[in-house]
């Protein structure tokens, strides 16, 4: 493996690796410095995404490297039509990594099967953005020594929000986490995720963020936008109770964590910032870092074709339905879907949608 | 004093020492090419500003450090709605020192007071632009070897023109300069700066370029643009007198310096610039060379949390009608007026307009 | 010369010279990794090209120099009126060398006339796009090990593609080039082009790529545009043919090179990348290799104001007609016709369109 794509392509071992590695660059930002000199990071954003792309950025110029790119659609080939395979390719040719944001799910894929040198996904659409659980989860570790026994809170829209799927789906891997989902009815978390992430972990669903508050070691706040909501004025009657204040503080631990992936809007309230529990900009900075320890393990290898494990995949007989799949729109793209014998179903290789055609397994 | 955020936040002491630095810059490039090796300069350009922003960008490489950042609003997180104290603290996490440009007034103090690194303020709105006033004082600098006793002429856009009132506020410190303000009597330059800022300065205002351009050692040229003009037959009529051309040149001094603050449209006609007397390219080089001095003055110190003077300051009491002010729309910001007594007014910190409620004082 | 605007502002001696150097670079990129430490390019791009600008970001990176810039003209001073002459004369101050695209025609020329460092012309409009050629003349070159007595195809649009043009002018500075034109009747090569490029060339036309692929050592490929043909129903008949497929390669000598500046949509199938013969990917890298030899070219001597051959010029008499040459936009810009006695006619210098007014002569 030698892009990234989902954190689950990483092994815990692999995780653990990469914390102590950005634990030291932390440490010792110096002996660093002069790591990638000569080595050229290419920061691809068909969408803007100011926070990702500089946090890349500073951590390639920190360790001593260059960085070239683009940071919206606009200014790119694609503007021309050409297919994500073509220019993960060129781009192959001007840089020795790739950190890409696509808002098509299953973009990351189709650019590592077609480049020649790794790629980090910077976030597909609405499918992953393995960094940010990177920095999730070096913000924890620096703070509690380790994941196991943790209780994890996770508050507002736990429906689309793709960065509480990816850290659900990696504190899974540590043993006794117990996770506690706050939100609305109408943003609860999809069925899908308790079923094949949280299998063999501890977890509660609740409305109420005060009455639980007090319980967690963590609490990961996420936004929650008016847009979710088909009725406004439940909206209206709902959002205070979700926007974290001094006074809904007072019940929770001394040494509880609050994370966010920002940007927020209001949903913590400012004079939240100055409380010492308040982790959220620590969080951006263990973003860089840990992004420092991925440019720095991927750069360390050369690039080997792999092969896939042809006996799971079926080709060009099952076609993805999810509109925002890059399938829809890549050039002579092949269509892969990846079957579960176990579970019985099959999912797109480049998004994960689950086919609703049952007759090819 | 750790950021800039208007040209009167630096003593003469100060703006003379950074002159003299910027001179020896200019002189000794190489000495100064790894002055900040290992350093990152952030230039957040919430609207585009090509050539402020390439200096700032030249300015740091020149000095050996890198650079990232955005160069507008749409690729920046703005667009998610985040607050500029939250880009700020963030972005202080990918950089040693930043560049901001912003549409608001008062938003480069409200950066400072969020991050932890310094703030150049590179133009916010049309309260400030210091860095361009830097560039303005080293031209007058380099060809006159100081500022005392200068004649000095603002023609064009006096009452809009933010970089006339700042090179004004600037050269109200230095001995016995003489300003000669020309403009149209629709944009002649607003009471309040000549109370102000021109107390201990001679002046005159005139609506003629030609009759007085004799007397002058310095030309500072700025564009008259139709749109402030509410009757545009107005505009037609004075349009041409407040062109610079050849023929107009006749009758200056022989070494007057002609400046502008670029980029010009057509108030300064092309034939001008081979006269020795047009200094306005040099001019942006000389910004280059000030914002170099000015990176590394900020670079040398750590940051200290300053303390405000809380005697003078009134908080939440009066709020900021200026509906350009950055207080307008901050998130959970304290409006806070500072109180000068002996005029008997007080203004917004953020962006200086002056309090219309009395009954605070 | 110390600018590049089109490719035959080149001898066959100074291209062979950068294809050599750039053979060397390839082969040996670490003795170049320092060669413009302390150096700054800009790549100014008022209108957007990735792949172009990409190219040239990488080649200054990897000659250790630095770049800075911006990609599309709303984040330019463009958008307040400046003109090319004033942005290149003040990038002439942040930058040692710099790369321009622009959407008019002449912009690079009215760049390179104004500016204190070198211009290389990365696109102006329709009109020129050197750095593309010499990617093209390296990627044959490094298969072909010269240029004498190759058979050349160009299939596609041969009308409004200016690579095309660009490639024919410098081949024919080689011996015994022979050329097959290959395109629908609606996009034949201009007439001009034949005369003034093709006089002591041999070449034929056809608008059959199936007759005459096996022919050819060299096969240059570009897109047919739907937007070119006035009768939909011609396109939809045509398109198929101009598709390069595995089964239309079958005929092809085993040899052959293929070439596509890119992007490509669909002219060339991606089944046919995986082939030996496909070389447009090299063909990208060969692009960032020849302006690394082009960047080192023009950085190694100081630029020296040249003298016009003022005898052949004719100034402010006649007046482009071509509605998209910068002459239209450009402030108080000259005029200037260079006259081919010889021909009987005379042609914009910023754009190469031909006079109408014969009585000039």
């Amino acid at each position: 493996m030698r892009s990234l794509i989902d954190i689950t392509d990483f092994s815990t071992a692999e995780l653990d690796a990469l914390i102590k590695s950005a634990c030291d660059i932390s440490k010792h930002p110096k002996r660093y410095a002069k790591k990638c000199r000569g080595k050229t990071l290419a920061t691809l954003f068909f969408e803007p995404s100011t926070r990702t792309r500089l946090s890349f950025e500073a951590a390639m110029l920190e360790l001593g490297g260059n960085v070239l790119g683009f940071s919206d659609a606009d200014s790119s080939s694609a503007a021309k039509g050409e297919s994500i395979s073509d220019t993960a390719k060129v781009v192959s040719c001007y840089a020795d990594i790739i950190a890409m944001r696509h808002f098509k799910e299953g973009a990351a894929y189709v650019a590592a099967n077609a480049a020649t040198v790794p790629i980090i996904n910077a976030g597909d659409g609405g499918h992953c953005h393995p960094t940010q659980t990177l920095a999730d989860l070096l913000t924890i570790y620096r703070h509690k020594g380790g994941f196991d026994n943790l209780t994890v809170g996770f508050c507002g829209d736990l429906k689309y929000g793709r960065t509480v799927h990816s850290a659900i789906a990696a504190l899974s891997r540590y043993k006794n986490v117990k996770v506690v989902l706050i939100s609305p009815e109408e943003l609860k978390l999809p069925d899908y995720i308790k079923t094949e992430n949280m299998a063999n972990m501890q977890y509660t669903e609740t409305t109420s963020l005060s009455s639980v508050i007090g319980s967690l070691d963590i609490l990961y706040m996420t936004r929650i936008q008016r847009e979710r909501f088909d009725d406004a004025s439940v909206y209206e009657r709902l959002k205070d109770s979700y926007i974290l204040t001094p006074k809904k503080l007072e019940k929770a631990k001394a040494d509880m964590c609050i994370l966010h992936p920002l940007p927020r809007v209001n949903e913590i309230s400012v004079a939240v910032d100055d409380d010492p529990r308040a982790c959220y900009f620590e969080q951006a900075l263990n973003g860089k870092y840990m992004r420092m320890a991925l440019i720095l393990k991927f750069l360390k290898h050369k690039k080997e074709k792999e092969n896939s494990e042809e006996s799971n995949l079926i080709k060009n007989k099952i076609f993805c339905q999810n509109p925002k799949c890059v399938t829809q729109t890549e050039q002579e793209i092949e269509h892969i879907f990846k079957a579960d014998k176990t579970q019985g179903i099959c999912r797109c290789i480049y998004c994960d949608t689950q086919s609703q055609q049952k007759e090819e397994l």
